[in-house]
């Protein structure tokens, strides 16, 4: 890894564990485990801090895209609530930082244009496994339908992580909802 | 309109606009065009602000589910579908605002639990709808899955808001989803 990825590592994680309002170089020094100044030798003004944090999610993001085992179900539906199943699952446990940051880069983003075609690779990495299984199942307008889909999960991981009961995630309950949104694409 | 009323009223907007990190007493003082002081007059400390916030939000979310016509859908799956498309409506036009400021306040509340309770009355207000239309079908454990439904409509808005492409919230596609959603819970 290199120095500027350990900074922007720590950069994620800050971002997670304080906001936006707690990500400061000096702060990112210290979740780094670097001297004061570290990061602002790398990073110097904000803006450049907020870029490489984008980037190096939009980085981890393709990283574990690839890294998707193939999906098993009969089904073009059957596939596709399996890949949001397994994506649910990853960011609520594992990729549970990146998400929050990514989120907070995401509201950042209604405020400042310039994060926001960074943000939007991120967001079509992300999306790009279920366009592709809708498009090989011959379902109409593929990207804009995986759109509406991921948009929903995404809805359920962000009231598991941040809402403030915890959406209870029952396999079966999730897998049920996850087709009945897929079927209503494939008509 | 309450002084108090007025303060938080433009602690949300500030919210909305600037972020947690933009969030000051005298930010809020110049949002509602009020002499310097008077927001930290009534809430003196950060936190006290932020609870207020919070408290307004719970008070207008409250006024706008009472105001919520009658759905006039044949079946549940069609009344909860109405409902859903409704908040969608309305929480990306009228309501944008308030959604960003209370996602804010949900990432916020990641960070500090004493958020939390304030945060759960509301999201509780906002869901009751949905839970009396799948309770009064007879749909077992309505509560359960009023959490799911409606965490899904809030990825819908929140993709739409602050997503870097914006979803194409195209009304035949997204009811078709929400029905086929719905139509996994009356199983």
């Amino acid at each position: 890894m290199t120095r500027r990825q350990q900074i922007a590592d720590a950069a994620i994680e800050t971002l997670a564990a304080a906001g936006l309002r707690g990500l400061t170089h000096r702060a990112v020094d210290r979740a780094a485990g670097l001297a004061e100044g570290s990061c602002s030798a790398y990073f110097r003004t904000r803006q450049a801090l907020l870029q490489a944090t984008l980037d190096r999610l939009v980085e981890l993001d393709t990283a574990d895209v690839i890294a998707l085992p193939e999906m098993s179900g009969d089904s073009p539906e059957e596939r596709a609530a399996e890949a949001a199943m397994l994506a649910i699952e990853h960011w609520t446990t594992k990729g549970r930082v990146r998400m929050l940051a990514r989120h907070e880069l995401c509201l950042e983003a209604t405020r400042q244009p310039e994060l926001r075609a960074a943000l939007q690779t991120a967001a079509e990495v992300v999306r790009q496994p279920i366009v592709d299984l809708l498009a090989a199942a011959g379902i109409r307008e593929p990207a804009k339908r995986a759109h509406l889909f991921v948009a929903c999960t995404e809805g359920i991981i962000l009231e598991h992580l941040t809402g403030p009961a915890g959406l209870d995630l029952d396999p079966s309950e999730l897998h049920a909802a996850l087709r009945g949104l897929m079927s209503a694409f494939s008509t």
